[in-house]
């Protein structure tokens, strides 16, 4: 079983050191360049956006990630370098070089991210100077972690530990996501760090599938961004037995652990939340209709309203699932919000409204839909839809 | 070409008559029942929502437009029967065999929708002394379409006419709809009389096609209902040389003239919408590519709460248009946001933005999308997202 470290970071990990500074990117006086290195060679997976739209770090780093082996990240949060064509190609090459000098690195050895204002160019000579000032050390994660914010407001960073053959290991990581969010593969940004030694193709294998189940299961309002991306450099530093597809069972379920745990705090921390949304479709005809139905039910913003404002509008959640593709008989249908039964066999339950109402006040509301069907079962995250989220949202660019 | 009539309504065109009285189904002294008639025979037409959850109504009305033939829609306001099983599907029966008994009519020869809130029963002896005070007649065209009316706050009619061998033409139609506007086939409901003498064949065939560019074009925010409906009754009374395929354009143009209108209608009157906004997706790779673009921007929350604010952020757009599925080279795409080019072959232009700013400001914004890959171009039509969008949603059932 994994543990979390108290005040964990992504420099928990043995071997890592981060850093970062105020380049005065968008605002001045707030961290939003970031570093974070191994110090000794580490295997490297990496998942993307599949939106079309790219962001120029997504191209720098995508084929750089696939080689399968890197040793630092360089990011900062303001501009996304994205819709910036050749020149943002450019410029985030020029990230990664500065950073590489600065590390005593190749080039190739160091991933690039970016998360902001999408359609405007990188103050590069900021991000020069910026970089030039950052200090990396062993304490540097909790930064790090701060220098990616945009939107957030709450720094999500987290580390567990666990024992295996021949040596204990640690994860580490930080995210950062609020807006955009309904990633089609890692969130807006997320970077794991470890020192287990694990095999290569089994850390891709494994970060494919506790993606799968966490950060692909989020949604904050449905629009998924050009810069989603999602890194682990794994370092070997623990010296335990190698880590396989075999073997990599207790490092899955401690990646699957962190992931997840930052998936929740990015859905609870979506633009102008005031509540978690755990949304759960039970006995669906297969795990992919479980799935889409729950992610449906989660980006619908008429639920999403109700619950912003403790209304049971059931109706809502059975009518996003009917319309999520997933098959259902109407007539099978349960639904239970925040363990009240309101509708079984597709018709109405009479239930306490009043007592209900008080249930969906709590800052974390629940959604079981049971379809009565087969096997399948997921369950997604969400946030309520606010009057905050049109506020922060009317005027981002400005 | 068709002319709109001033103060057009359902009961323009020759030999229909209607009326609505206030039921007391969910608020008191509110018109929220209404019948329309034809007084003769008249080939009948009809779509359905394809969400997997249908109201009782859909499920009642779908196999008697089936014939081809029907005389007279009965609907309601404030209840829609959805979601409430058997007990909901007799409910619909006995509303149909009441507007039949009271018109002079067989119970099949009656249509019937409902719209309002999902998972509650209906009022029905509350239908039934409603039914049994209308007072239909021809110039009920006005209180029909109000009585349809929800969270609506313009009543959507109109009516138009047309010249033709033997016979000039008219068609009017009533519409509603405001929240859970995503259509997959008609908008929330939609009801559309005519004189005109038309092929039962074509007169599908004709609504197929004007719903498709039309109410299927329309979002407010993304939810498909379980009601979408639309019906069109055509009594032949204007003694037109009968339009079929080969005949048909001039009909087939006013009928998508009328249906474009309250597709428009609707999206402006979209819960909680200060503004209009138009869609374009051009040069796509095919016609399909561009309708899902153009949905996925119109039905953005990104995009819908920055067109509120009046903030110029194209990158959005973008986005959306890169996570619809849409075939897209990043490095071709153009945008145009009212008029004002703001992106060019994936690039940012540069642009006034106190000026672009002051044309967002308009209760019409208008975006124009270039893939400049094939000949594929649609148009679609939503609104912002506001405030009180939130506040509509947040407390809908009580």
């Amino acid at each position: 079983m994994a543990n979390v470290i108290e005040n964990g970071t992504i420099t928990s990990p043995r071997g890592f050191i981060a850093g970062a500074t105020a380049a005065g990117i968008k605002y001045e006086g707030r961290l939003d360049l970031g570093v974070v290195c191994s110090e000794v060679p580490a295997n490297a997976a990496g998942m993307f956006t599949r939106n079309a739209v790219k962001s120029a770090p997504v191209l720098v780093s995508a084929p750089r990630v696939a080689h399968g082996a890197a040793r630092a990240v360089v990011v900062n949060s303001g501009c996304a370098n994205a819709c910036t064509g050749e020149r943002g190609l450019r410029d985030a090459e020029a990230m990664a070089a500065l950073a590489a000098t600065k590390l005593g690195l190749l080039p190739e050895e160091v991933l690039v991210a970016s998360t902001g204002v999408i359609g405007t160019f990188m103050p590069i000579d900021r991000v020069a100077a910026g970089i030039a000032r950052i200090r990396p050390d062993s304490r540097g994660g909790n930064a790090f972690a701060r220098a990616i914010m945009t939107t957030d407001t709450t720094c999500k960073e987290i580390a567990v530990a666990a024992g295996a053959p021949g040596g204990n290991f640690t994860i580490g990581a930080a995210a950062k996501g609020s807006g955009m969010i309904h990633p089609n593969m890692g969130t807006m940004l997320c970077f794991v760090s470890t020192d287990a030694n694990v095999e290569l193709r089994f850390l891709t294998a494994a970060l494919a599938r506790c993606v799968d189940r966490s950060f692909n299961m989020v949604t904050v309002d449905g629009d998924t961004s050009p810069s989603d991306t999602i890194f682990v450099l794994a370092n070997g530093l623990a010296g335990n037995a190698l880590f396989d597809q075999t073997s990599g069972a207790v490092f899955e379920e401690a990646l699957g652990h962190i992931c997840e745990h930052l998936a929740k705090t990015i859905a609870a921390d979506g633009e102008g939340a005031t509540k978690l949304l755990e949304v759960t479709v039970a006995h669906a005809l297969s795990v992919e209709d479980a799935r889409v139905a729950a992610r449906t039910i989660a980006s619908s913003p008429l639920v999403k309203a109700a619950i912003n404002g403790a209304d049971p509008n059931w109706g809502r959640v059975v009518c996003a699932a009917g319309r999520s593709g997933a098959s259902m008989e109407p007539d099978r249908i349960g639904v239970t919000l925040s363990d009240v039964p309101v509708m079984s066999q597709g018709m109405p339950v009479p239930f306490d409204e009043d007592a209900l109402r008080t249930r969906l006040k709590s800052d974390r509301v629940s959604i079981y839909i049971d379809l009565a069907l087969g096997d399948g079962c997921a369950t997604a995250w969400g946030c309520d839809l606010s009057h905050e989220y049109v506020t922060i949202n009317a005027s981002y660019t400005t």
